[in-house]
């Protein structure tokens, strides 16, 4: 059993393993040279065997080339092959140019895969303001394909190859059994708040051997990014790039249908990877030294719950405080007050949550005196957890972010590099 | 002629001065210890003539007793007399104990002023966690009452007496002169983020000597913070304690009604007020290095332009890139394509503005080739300006923010003190 925040995982098996984790499915890296030399900039993950897609994307009005691309897929509601995906420099264009070197990046890509371009998805991270140029990225999708494996660590460098300012590679899969047949759900993904300079920010892949129509795929992928990458915050500004997609091939044989055993599996298996993975994007947000957790309950609706988390995460006063390692519970008060949701103040309770031990620092909405010592002491941990008790209803979530530090402000105040 | 983003003030004439300069108008300062020694925490402003009260408040759900009080005086439709200030330890509890310390603070001052309670508005800010006591006010209060003049002196004194982590104090004034008859309007203001180490943020009283019913006072006040103080950021993180007063005590003989000459000149006057107060606010944000000016032009509707201008003006990343002296365009497309606002994302232009010179930064959308040793030397001075055309109306609006520095997470991330 794992416990992420108010989830509780007991059904399925966490696993090691990434995108190459599910059967079927193949990924590799180069260094492409696309703007730093001996560092892996471009990845693929593959599928022989046709795959649903699920994907959401950024909300950004500026939404980038890949971004438009990968949309018009989902639309069309064809089957996919392929990821491709660079670093290095994003391309974040809106315009001509860059929608130009999306469709290159696909169409090279299809065709060294032998399938349509079509069935090539893209995704783009990196500096921008410098153009992509066709010229790496020709060389690139050759030794993409070359290099295919469905090896433990060509998934791992699969997910290295798409960092930027990110410290650590982040991958997470798990598995469960239905009928005596085993479905792996698997996951990469890269992040660490606005990167380094600029825009691009989140890119992941996710692949599964379970069988799902992509009606019912799209639905569960949109519940899960609700509860795990939209439940995490940085900086709160959103990018351009956002990307989130799933590739499911069908090849563990079990089909994934409304109302059964399996679809309850598997929706759990899902949101164990995509919750993972948001949680480690959240702990190496640019600059962080610990990760922040806030986990609302008694809130009268669902939404309401994430709102309340997520204003809690995404104050800067509760991130400076966080860094600061100062339990100051009228900050956490201010930011559930202002999140724009309506409760009685007068019955909120905040609880410091550490380990198997509890610390209630507000009651009935009236900060209480507490063991400064000890709350510093916990607020010194690598996760630092409060559970906001609203009152008003039955409906919970939790977020995630970071503090907010020194650093976080040498990485963004810095000129462009 | 005043310029200042899109509010070009004509009519009026800036003049000297803060709560004072409007006839009638006295105030006073004391150094009652509230929390240090040595130090005035204390301040009156008064009007022996009573006032018409047009007011606005913070959304926080979490509001302080102070606010919840006055909220009430507003709602009653009763003449005023005075407003009391303390600064050191904030009344920003919601519970009974916070509201009897304030019922006791106007109660008392009412009674040294020979006026009833009900014509006592009261604002507190400073650290919160401590409890504000009765014996320093009881003093107080006394003090205040004996101190009180008209002189440009009390009024300076009372403006520094309500800083907090306000590096200087911050009032303004205007006047304007119709059939003959002078009509003054001055303020003050406190407020520099959310203050250290906490929630209690902006607190602002502003004087006249207009004559004016409150249902058209009132319906100005709220436009003018609307375009002022609602469009400044520090840390996008709002108080408890927020307050914003206006006490006209019509004692210019010049009655404002609507649809006259008058009305205008008032109306430009209060904007000019409050726009002034809001901008020393923005400079003087916790930490800040320079101030941020973004205009939006060409907007939908004022709402979308209002958005719009804040998205930028709140981004961390924008924030960073101020401080860091670094023209990177891409981010404030990014913070525009975020607002929550519906636009075509390639028709937009960016313009750095400097003093009589300008910079095109974004064409149609995408980033331009500027050169980068003059956008850095623009952006090192005190003002930085970024006009964002949109092209999809004709409605504008003005933000003010500031950097995001070391000092902001120094200031943020200390222990209480």
């Amino acid at each position: 059993m794992v416990e992420q925040g108010l989830e509780v995982f007991e059904n399925i098996e966490p696993i090691d393993g990434g995108v190459t984790a599910a059967k079927g499915f193949q990924a590799s890296s180069v260094a492409a040279g696309i703007k730093y030399k001996g560092r892996e900039d471009m990845a693929l993950v593959y599928s022989e065997y046709p795959c649903t897609l699920g994907a959401t994307f950024t909300q950004n009005v500026f939404a980038a080339a890949p971004v438009l691309y990968d949309r018009e897929i989902l639309k069309n509601g064809n089957p996919i092959h392929a990821v491709v995906l660079n670093t290095g420099i994003a391309n974040a264009g809106t315009g001509l140019r860059g929608k130009e070197t999306n469709l290159f990046m696909a169409a090279e890509m299809a065709r060294e895969l032998g399938v349509k371009p079509d069935e090539v998805l893209t995704c783009s991270t990196g500096v921008i303001g410098f153009q992509l140029s066709e010229e790496p990225i020709y060389e690139g999708v050759k030794k993409l394909k070359e290099r295919l494996n469905d090896s433990r660590e060509n998934a791992f460098k699969a997910a290295m190859a798409i960092m930027t300012t990110d410290t650590v590679q982040k991958e997470a899969a798990c598995s469960f059994t239905v009928d005596g047949k085993t479905v792996t759900v698997g996951g990469m993904t890269k992040g660490s708040g606005m990167i380094h300079p600029d825009m691009a920010t989140m890119l992941s892949v996710t692949t599964t051997d379970a069988q799902i129509d992509q009606y019912v795929l799209q639905e569960l992928v949109k519940e899960s990014v609700d509860d795990s990458f939209n439940m995490i915050s940085v900086d709160r500004d959103t990018s351009t790039n956002d990307t989130y997609i799933v590739m499911a091939n069908g090849r563990s044989g079990v089909k994934i249908e409304r109302d059964t055993k399996a679809y309850e599996l598997f929706r759990e298996a899902l949101r164990y990877v995509c919750i993972t993975l948001a949680k480690k994007m959240a702990a190496d947000g640019e600059g962080a030294t610990r990760m922040l957790e806030v986990i609302v309950t008694g809130a009268k609706t669902h939404e309401d719950a994430r709102k309340l988390a997520r204003s809690v995460t995404a104050s800067n006063l509760v991130k400076a405080m966080v860094y600061g390692a100062d339990a100051n519970s009228g900050r956490i008060l201010d930011a559930l007050g202002y999140a724009g949701v309506d409760f009685d103040p007068d019955v909120v309770d905040v609880t410091f949550l550490h380990e198997d031990d509890m610390m209630l620092i507000v009651q009935d909405g009236v900060v209480m005196k507490i063991d400064e010592d000890k709350a510093t002491e916990w607020m010194k941990q690598p996760v630092v957890t409060f559970l906001c008790e609203l009152k008003q209803g039955r409906e919970g979530a939790t977020a995630w972010g970071c503090d907010l530090t020194h650093d976080y402000v040498n990485i963004n105040g810095d000129y462009r590099s």
